[in-house]
C-alpha cells in the first residue's frame, strides 16, 4: 500500500527565501515547483530540482498567473490562448531544468488563483490541459476532484490525479470549508492520518456536517511554509508509515 | 552553394509590436526568437515559432538579460551560476514552444549586451555554453568569430557558427566599426552582397582601413525592425540568389 | 464656450513606442499619462510630461493594474487596500515628474480594466478616490458618467469630470455599445462634432436605438494610437473650433 | 550630544517578508525605505512609512536598480538620463506615501550596487543628485564619505550626510575591508560603540592596519535582517545612550 504526498516548493524569489524545502523533501513524494511567474527564479528552480532529484522525489511543474507581487493568488482575466501559452512557457522551462539534471518531469499542478479558476472555469481548464498535452502527453495533472480540470483532462485524454488536503475540512458538497470558518483546519495529526486512511481504504471523507461523502484521491496535498507545518508533515509521514503506507 | 541568413525576431511584448516578422521570414533561413527576458512573451513566442515553422525557417533561442525596460541592451553584473540558469530557463521555454508545434530547436544566439559580454568575458561565455550543453548537446551556438564564446564552445564541445554582419563595416582587428563612426553602416545592397560573396569564397573581409582580413563565417546576420531594413534583406536575398547562393 | 479633450499618452515602454504623442498633443487639452504599471517607464514619463508642459496641455495620471504584458486590460482581483496603495504609488510618481519640471498635476483617470472595474465596483472606486484624496484633495477624477467612481467621488468630496467618447455609440441605458457590435464606432468627424455640440448645449446624447438620453460630460475622450486616429482628432479639433468651441 | 542611526527597511515584496522592521524602528532614528525597484511594493511601502511615522523615525527614500531578482545588488549599465528618471520615479513615489500619511521626506540613500556605483562613478552620482534636486532641494543625501556622491552633492548644492558603518572595519585608505577578509566584521558591541564615540568626538576611525584615519560622519548605518542584527542594534543603542548620546 502506498500513497503520494505532494507539496508546493521552490517558492522563494531572488534574495527571498520561502518555505523549508530541504527539510520537507524528506517526508513527501511529489514536489510541485514554482516556475517563475508567481514565485521562483531560474536559480531557485535549478536548486529545488536538484534537491528533489537527490531525494528521489517526483517533480511537477507548478505554474501560476504572472503576478509575483500577488504570489499568484489574485485571479486574472486572461484569454485562454494566452493562458495556454503561459502554461507551455512555464512547464517547458521547468522541464528544461529537470532534464538538464538527468530527471524526468512527472506532473503539472496549477497554483493558487489559477488552481481555483481551473476548478470551475472550463476555458481555463482546457487551456491548461491542452498546454500539457502539447508538451508531453504522458504528464499527469494534479488538481481538485470532480473539477472542470478533472473533466477536461478525461475529455482530452490526459491522466489526472485528484488531490485531497490532509489538514482541511470538507463540506457535504465536496468543497473545502472556507479558511475563515471554525473547524476549517484540522490540526491533530492522528485525525488527519485516519482521514487519509479512510480516503484510501473506503474512498470516503468525513465532512464538517458529520456525514461521509464519496471521495477518490490519488495524492495528498500538504503545506510547508513554516516550522509547524514541517512538523505536521513529518508526523503525518511517520503515522502513515505506522499504518502500513509507503509515501512514494 | 548555400548561405544561412539569421535575423532576430519575436521581439514584441504584449500589446507592443516590434519588427516586420511575417515579411522578414520569407527572406531569411534562421530566426533568433526572443525568450521573454529582454523581449517576447509566451503568446508572441508561440506565434513567431509557428510562423517560422510554416516558412521552413530554422529556429534559434535568443536569450537575453532580464531587463525588458532596457531591451537587454544594458550589461548586468550577473553571477555565472545565475546566468547559466537564466539561459537554461529561456532556451528550455522556447524549445517547449518549438516542440509543441512539431519542430526542433536548431541554435542559440545570445542577445544584445549579453552577446557583447559573451564575446569578451570567459565566465559569461562558459555559463552560456554549459547551459546549452545541459539542454541539448546538438544545439549550435551563433556568435561573433574569434570571441570567447567561440573559444569556449570549442573547449566544451558544442558546435559554433560564427556570424558576420552584412551591413556593418569591420576594423583591421576584426571588430565592428562603432555605429557612431562614419562608414560604420553599409547601405548599398550590391556592396553587401559582394562582401558576403568574398567572405564565403575567399574567407576574407574588407576593412574600413582598406585592407583585407581573414574571416570565416557560417551565417550572416541581418536586421529587420523597419521598412527600410526589410527592403534591404529582400534585395540582399535576391542578389545572393543571383550570385548562385541558396539562402537555407 | 470651451471643451476639454483628453487622450491617453505616454503608453510606450523602454524600446517600444506607442501612439503619436508629440503630434496629438497639439489637438487636445488634457493628457492622461501612463505611470509604469500597465505602460510607461520613468524616461517615457519624463519625456511625455515635458511635452505636455511645452504644449500647455493639462496633465493627468493614468494609473493601471500591474500588468505590462496585458497592457492593463485584464481585470485583476486586487484587495482594496493594495489597490489604494498602487494608486498612491503611481500617481505620486507621475506627480513627481510634473513638479520636477515646474508643472502641477491636474487629474487622475484610471486605465483599461481598472477604469471598467471602478465604474461598477464600489470597493475599487473607493480605493481610487481615497488614494487621490490622500495625495491632493484638489485633483479631479476623470471617469464614466453615473458610475460608482462618480458616486464615490461625490461622497468623499473629490471633484469628478464625467467623460464622453467622441467616436463611440451609446445605448439607451447610457452604456457604450460593445466594440464588436455594428455601429459601435462613429467614423464621421462631422457627426462626432455634432454629437459633442448637442452634449454640451443640450446635455443629451443620441443613442444607437435612436432616442436621445440625458448626458452631462465635462470632458471628451479621444484615442491616438495610429495615423487615422490622429487625423480624426485633428479634424475634430478644427470642427469644434469652427463651431465656436475652444479646446482648453 | 546626538547621533543619527540609519537602517534599510521595507525590503520585503508581496508575500515575502524581509527584516525585523517593527522591532528595529525602536532603536534607530532614520529609516531608508525601499521604493519598489530592488524591493518593496506599494503596500509594503505604505506600511513601513506608517510604522516610521508612528515611531518618530526620519524617513528616507532608498532607490535601487530595477532588479528585484538581484535585490539591486548587481550593477547595471544604465544611461545617466534614464537613471535620473528612475530616481525621480522612486523617490517621488515614496514621498507620496510619506505625505499621504502626514509626514515629510527627510533624505535619499541609494541602495546596493547603485550605492557603490554612485561612490565612484561621477555620471551616476550626478544623475542621483540632479534627481534629488528636481524633487526637493531640501532633501539630504546619505552616502559614503569622500565619494563622488559627496563631491557632486557639494557641487550641485544638496546637503550630504556621510555615513559610517558601525560593524565594519576600515582600511587605511578609508575604504571598507572586503567582507571576505578576516576582521571585516566587528561583532563586539562595546568596540563598535567606542569606535562611534571616537568618530563623533575626534573625527577619526581605527583601521584594520592599526592606524587612525580622519573620518567625519553624520550618520551611522546598521543592518537588521536577522535576530542577531536586531540584538546588536538594540545593544548599540543602549550603549550610545549610556555614553550620553541621544539617537535622533
Amino acid at each position: 500500500m502506498k500513497i503520494d504526498i505532494n507539496c508546493d516548493l521552490g517558492e522563494g524569489f531572488g534574495r527571498y527565501d520561502f518555505g523549508l524545502d530541504s527539510e520537507l523533501m524528506k517526508y513527501i513524494s511529489s514536489a510541485n515547483i514554482a516556475c517563475g511567474f508567481h514565485a521562483g527564479d531560474p536559480s531557485t528552480m535549478a536548486k529545488t530540482v536538484q534537491l528533489a532529484l537527490k531525494q528521489g522525489v517526483k517533480i511537477g511543474a507548478h505554474p501560476g498567473y504572472p503576478d509575483l507581487q500577488g504570489f499568484g493568488r489574485r485571479s486574472m482575466d486572461i484569454l485562454p490562448e494566452d493562458l495556454k501559452n503561459m502554461i507551455i512557457y512555464q512547464v517547458a522551462a521547468l522541464k528544461g531544468f529537470v532534464e538538464a539534471h538527468g530527471g524526468r518531469l512527472n506532473h503539472v499542478k496549477p497554483h493558487g488563483a489559477l488552481y481555483n479558476m481551473a476548478s470551475r472555469d472550463k476555458a481555463s481548464a482546457t487551456a491548461i490541459v491542452e498546454a500539457v498535452k502539447l508538451i508531453d502527453g504522458d504528464l499527469i495533472i494534479y488538481g481538485p476532484p470532480k473539477s472542470e480540470l478533472d473533466e477536461v483532462s478525461k475529455e482530452i485524454g490526459i491522466r489526472f490525479h485528484a488531490e485531497a488536503f490532509a489538514d482541511r475540512a470538507y463540506r457535504a458538497d465536496g468543497q473545502l470549508v472556507s479558511r475563515d470558518k471554525e473547524g476549517a483546519l484540522i490540526h491533530d495529526v492522528d485525525t488527519c492520518a485516519k482521514r487519509i486512511e479512510k480516503l484510501l481504504e473506503e474512498e470516503s471523507m468525513d465532512t464538517i456536517e458529520g456525514d461521509l461523502i464519496e471521495m477518490k484521491a490519488q495524492t495528498i496535498c500538504v503545506h510547508g511554509d513554516n516550522e509547524k507545518a514541517l512538523h505536521f508533515v513529518q508526523a503525518l509521514n511517520k503515522k502513515l508509515h505506522d499504518l502500513g503506507y509507503g509515501v512514494e
